[in-house]
């Protein structure tokens, strides 16, 4: 199950993260503002889909945390910038004031930047990796993360404001706004526990279905989810205009789209010879969570 | 002379510089504003540090482009950036509008995070470096660049505005913030070239003091320079009650503080073993430049 696994590997991981950004010898405040948005919680879901992926095909090894904790400072980078006054304006994240409400906003962006910069630097500097391994997983970070994965999303979907989209542009969105750094989890995973090519294949097929599953039920969980649970209120999409599946689909249409979806990359996984069920709770967890 | 260098290659640098940028596969709008900042201009003269150390000891080698487009990336950026109106808020750099005004603020954002990204990119998938040349390039421009480098000095820059720094302030800022990246551009550069643990030593010493006799420079050209050369107005440093060299030292101080670093820079070279006198050209170069 997807929430034991969480929570067994929840503290240590935890632990190693704000430990590699603890020992940055930085100025005090820049650290303190990347600690900030670090140690705001959330549920790793990144590096536990690459700590699961790895386990799929060995049994877990010390070196997938440093790539896991460079994906985990790319994905708070990410939120860090996003929720700036120029891009979403979000006052609150986790129910903490985002980055730049609690420091200011120029501190909030060199704090992504150095997040950024760092993710780098943990993977590269890693003392578990190889040369070889360095540069596979440096090569698809930064095209996962950058203008031709994440932040190119995150342009595609400012641009979408206010417009309608049709299925396929919504699509488009994710599939690089979250889907590349998804697939990143799970390929990098699988790459270091030894999966062969045509088993990562499979495993792109698979993780390119589960960053939609991720965005379809977010959207679902903005109409029909409990407040308390998902700890920000409901409604925000609709009154922000959003193009989302159920605005395209109706809700309906949307759920069914999902249920397809969960199909599907239960069909991908199958192909890949995974040892356990672990990556299919995934599926499962993702596309049925409330929160 | 550094000029005449700087002529020679100024051209194929630039073209193989936006190419890259062009060849993304990215929303052709996050394209255009990382074109847009990329293209305009510059001096690129950390990558032609990088290319000059380069040929300190070995003839040019089409292996130094990539990491030189990368540096000058991560330059780009980190000028995007510094130009947002929560950072130092201007509208103009090099004559034309900074990247925010004539885009906007999200998309200047995310030019600079793609920019960042993509100089990674750029390393990593270079063809013409082996495994280690790719290891050791991005583990240094990394800690180069971020919280330990060049964003660490960007947030002390920030923190002291308004206060008035000792000298040995000023110099822990301008080290990290402008010294890192140029240590960068001359180690890097002699690395790939084959120089020697002890020659790369020597050039460390070097670059240090090339980074402060830039800022040096700067400042006093702040108050002594032409604006017709410059292309931008003097007397900005005292306006806004920045501490200075001159500030701290007096305009003759601060003359004769960097004529000393010329003359212990000069020195360190000596012990580098480089085989023509272009880098001891850029001493002279940057010691004495009017813009």
């Amino acid at each position: 199950m997807v929430s034991q696994y969480i929570n067994r590997y929840q503290a240590i991981f935890n632990e190693k993260l704000s430990e590699k950004l603890k020992s940055l010898q930085a100025p005090e405040k820049l650290k303190e503002s990347m600690l900030y948005s670090i140690e705001a919680g959330g549920k790793r879901l990144r590096p536990f889909l690459m700590m699961a992926a790895f386990e799929a095909y060995s049994e877990l090894d010390e070196k997938v945390y440093d790539p896991a904790i460079a994906l985990e400072m790319v994905h708070t980078y990410s939120l860090v910038h996003d929720d700036l006054p120029a891009m979403d304006d979000d006052n609150y994240r986790r129910g903490q004031l985002t980055n730049h409400r609690k420091f200011d906003e120029a501190t909030a962006i060199l704090a992504g930047d150095a997040l950024l910069t760092t993710a780098f630097q943990m993977i590269i500097g890693s003392a578990n990796l190889s040369a070889e391994e360095k540069v596979f997983l440096s090569a698809e970070l930064s095209e996962a993360a950058g203008a031709e994965g994440m932040v190119g999303g995150q342009i595609l979907d400012l641009d979408a404001e206010d417009k309608s989209l049709t299925l396929d542009e919504i699509n488009q969105i994710h599939l690089f706004k979250t889907g590349r750094l998804i697939r990143f989890a799970v390929r990098s995973g699988a790459y270091l526990a030894g999966a062969t090519p045509p088993q990562l294949e499979s495993l792109d097929e698979y993780a390119t279905y589960l960053g939609l599953i991720f965005q379809i039920q977010d959207d679902i969980l903005d109409i029909i989810g409990d407040e308390k649970k998902l700890g920000k209120p409901v409604g925000s999409d609709e009154k922000s205009k959003k193009s989302t599946y159920p605005g395209i689909l109706g809700l309906d249409g949307a759920i069914k789209k999902k249920e397809e979806l969960m199909e599907k990359a239960e069909q991908a996984l199958k192909q890949a010879n995974v040892k356990d069920r672990l990556l299919f709770d995934f599926v499962e967890f993702l596309g049925n969570r409330e929160m």
